[in-house]
């Protein structure tokens, strides 16, 4: 990594928090935000049974450029349920329209992914002293996912402040998620304007084991259509049979 | 296993429901209490760290012999954390009185350890098209623990509606805490009416590989005190140094 830091960090007083970091492009702005924002980022990401590790590597490599607080990657053992193309042999589709994408549960929605990684979260952000936790869902380019939904979040965080000892104890934990009513052209902006290099974050659903993109899974498509709505190049590697 | 199953279950036309099953009493009375009502039960255990495996061990054993539909033990990597004598080298404390263990949090919780674990029972329930979850939490007896709070079971309900392709198609999914207002004498006066083996569980915090019980940890005394309570004589063996 010959290039400067992208978004250099305030080392001490800053209080942590917890961001779900997956090595997407979303996950990646949030941490960056999370940092502006005087955090101490604790990145968490998960092998839970993904096709390709490429998503995982550019988790580590992100959390080496954004100079995180501690970055952990817990082994999840979500595949043992099946039921996701995302962790099983099931076909990822491709070339789906956009306006498609919303209509119907995709077959690459991971059962209750989103409820487990945030409790993970949940227990690191307690054991740290943490009232803070970040993840990068998107309600407007969401793909279909109904625990993308803010109203998701909103329950989430209740139940967060129920479970807990800091619940108990009268803090208020608060779960972020800054990105919640922003397009992607909109995350695509954000990201560059924190600094963050694209072509270090890997979207694709069916990335090969290099981070090359397929470019026509629904991840590649709206990431595509981001960038290009934002009038920004995006560094993306498609594959050569893409 | 030579002597007959405790409680047979109808296999064929029942409905799915997950049971997170320890391998202590309560979470084999739940399961015994899901087999009764029609459910085809899958049972789900965690290996997360726990010092002793003779839980894993009572849990495999429960599962045989309730002749479940399936029994899956997931491995996560809540010690990854810290933060818990249950899963770190801090020490379990003992001889506590039980008006004592509801005063604070004690040093056996295992931060989000339910929330986590229904996160998990979630996923499976999601996959297998169930829309039931049994955990045998206890709001009387309960240690101390946040997340063995009614509220907090309530919160998880809401949030599971939200979070799942079976909320998103109107299905209301549940989650059953039949234990949550029973006393722990009136859970041993039920073991017992369904035909379980309180020799099969292991309830101790701090039990040997063989599961023999140290006998004054909190589970140890309020497990004691409930068979005491209810005049049931209980089985468990005791470590020789207790």
């Amino acid at each position: 990594m010959g290039h400067p830091r992208a978004v250099p960090l305030d080392p001490s007083p800053a209080p942590p928090a917890v961001v779900l970091l997956s090595g997407g492009l979303d996950s990646t702005t949030v941490a960056a935000i999370a940092g502006r924002e005087g955090y101490a980022v604790h990145a968490l990401s998960f092998d839970y049974g993904q096709r390709h590790r490429a998503e995982l590597d550019a988790a580590r490599r992100i959390a080496r450029e954004l100079d995180v607080a501690a970055h952990r990657v817990v082994a999840i053992d979500l595949a043992a349920f099946g039921g996701s193309a995302l962790t099983s042999d099931l076909e990822v589709p491709k070339d789906r329209e956009p306006t498609k994408m919303a209509d119907d549960i995709p077959i690459t929605y991971v059962p209750a992914r989103n409820t487990v990684f945030l409790s993970f979260a949940l227990a690191w952000a307690e054991v740290l002293g943490s009232t803070d936790i970040f993840i990068g869902v998107n309600a407007l380019d969401y793909s279909g996912y109904p625990d993308c939904r803010p109203e998701f979040i909103a329950a989430f965080e209740q139940l967060a402040n129920l479970a807990t000892r800091a619940g108990v104890a009268g803090s208020r934990l608060q779960i972020h998620a800054p990105l919640q009513h922003l397009t992607k052209a909109e995350i695509a902006t954000t990201a560059i304007e924190l600094g963050i290099d694209p072509s270090l974050t890997v979207s694709c659903y069916d990335a090969d084991d290099t981070g090359a993109a397929c470019g026509h899974c629904d991840a590649c498509i709206l990431r595509r259509d981001g960038f290009d709505a934002a009038g920004i190049a995006d560094p993306t590697r498609y594959r050569s049979d893409s």
